[in-house]
């Protein structure tokens, strides 16, 4: 199944209005990002008005999980009503045109919509806080110690289906009016990149004991467009 | 007016209700958060569902400014709706505990609701876009060609005033059971920050023309924790 031959939009939310050339719509370019970020935006509508919440999450497959507490008020919300929505920002830099109107940032971002259920089989629960591990950490499921049961059950787990998706991206340098060309003023890319600092022990790990290497060389998998010299879209 | 003496919440959308002791209602908190992030998700209620879209903005006193085209679809639905959901995370790194239960990641993270209305008076939509490009790029508002009347009109400018706020904030190390203590599984954290790296000018830039020192010396306001060697809150 490629994405090409099924894409998973537009639709009524992820079609890419404004600057419509920046869209995408295919699983490689979304899945992609999806894979990258850590934190995704949650956005639920609740009596009082829409709310948004940062979480941690992990696609599998074509499918997003969510974990929370059982109490989790947004969790709970979020089930319980219709689809959702969840989107997943990468910001890859500045750009500096010549003229104030025409700067803006590169980023990478990705708009799902689906509906969320509750996954309460606990082996099913245990697969996705696993998935949700190595996301965030590869490697370290491996160490850590497993969940227990009581502890899956204490812990909710949601799933939201992708429904449709979509992805968005400006990269490259400003796209200025030509008339500003000329005009004295530096202009281009300032690129950001999100790096680790040292690994820092609690105070309960032995003297001596190693690092990982897991968090010695940890990098998020990355699909940012190389910095160019040109206009972006 | 202090933040002690008048806090921006807690109200129905932006109650700490999952561990409560990491909610915060205090100005100085709150508006650090909001001038450290360069993005932020906006919530908006759509026939179809709710709806997130990142999008830069800036805080003004109590005020959150935001910019689009005229024809920005979700701008315009926020502008018509009830109030929107507004929310900046700020990812400080990831905690590792022994269990893989008591994983956690380190944020910042500020909720903020109110009522979006169009600031349409041209000297009002030049002042808060002046604020936004010094929010984002301190300095660059001095050296970028002003906007002009013209593309003042055609910028859409939206004050979204604070109703209430909250920020969350988690920091430190694992908080893992003490039974786990003992497990022989490095436990701690791997801080993260955001890097700038060199500057690219376009190939209208001629050969030689100095990088402004606003970026070369690039870097946020930052309200971070230190990191601690003691479990987090």
């Amino acid at each position: 199944m490629s994405g090409a031959d099924d894409p998973l939009g537009p639709g009524p939310r992820t079609k890419i209005r404004r600057l419509a050339e920046r869209g995408r719509y295919d699983e490689e370019t979304v899945y992609a990002i999806l894979d990258e970020g850590l934190v995704c935006h949650l956005g639920i509508s609740t009596p009082a008005g829409p709310l948004v919440v940062p979480t941690a999450y992990v696609r599998v497959g074509r499918s997003v999980y969510l974990h929370g507490a059982p109490a989790s008020a947004s969790l709970g919300t979020a089930v319980g009503g219709g689809s959702v929505c969840l989107v997943v920002t990468l910001v890859d830099g500045l750009v500096m045109a010549r003229s104030a109107f025409h700067h803006s940032i590169n980023y990478r971002s990705v708009v799902v919509i689906g509906a969320a259920t509750e996954v309460t089989d606990l082996d099913q629960k245990r697969a996705a806080l696993e998935a949700l591990v190595e996301h965030i950490v590869p490697g370290r499921g491996e160490d850590a110690r497993a969940p227990t049961d009581a502890e899956l059950r204490s812990t909710k787990v949601v799933r939201i289906e992708i429904a449709e998706a979509s992805a968005k991206i400006r990269a490259g340098g400003p796209n200025d009016d030509p008339d500003d060309l000329d005009l004295p003023i530096w202009a281009g890319q300032l690129p950001f990149s999100v790096v680790t600092g040292s690994p820092l022990a609690d105070e309960h790990v032995p003297v001596g004991t190693a690092v990982p290497t897991y968090l010695t060389s940890y990098a998020r998998p990355s699909s940012a467009a190389a910095g160019e010299r040109g206009p972006g879209p």
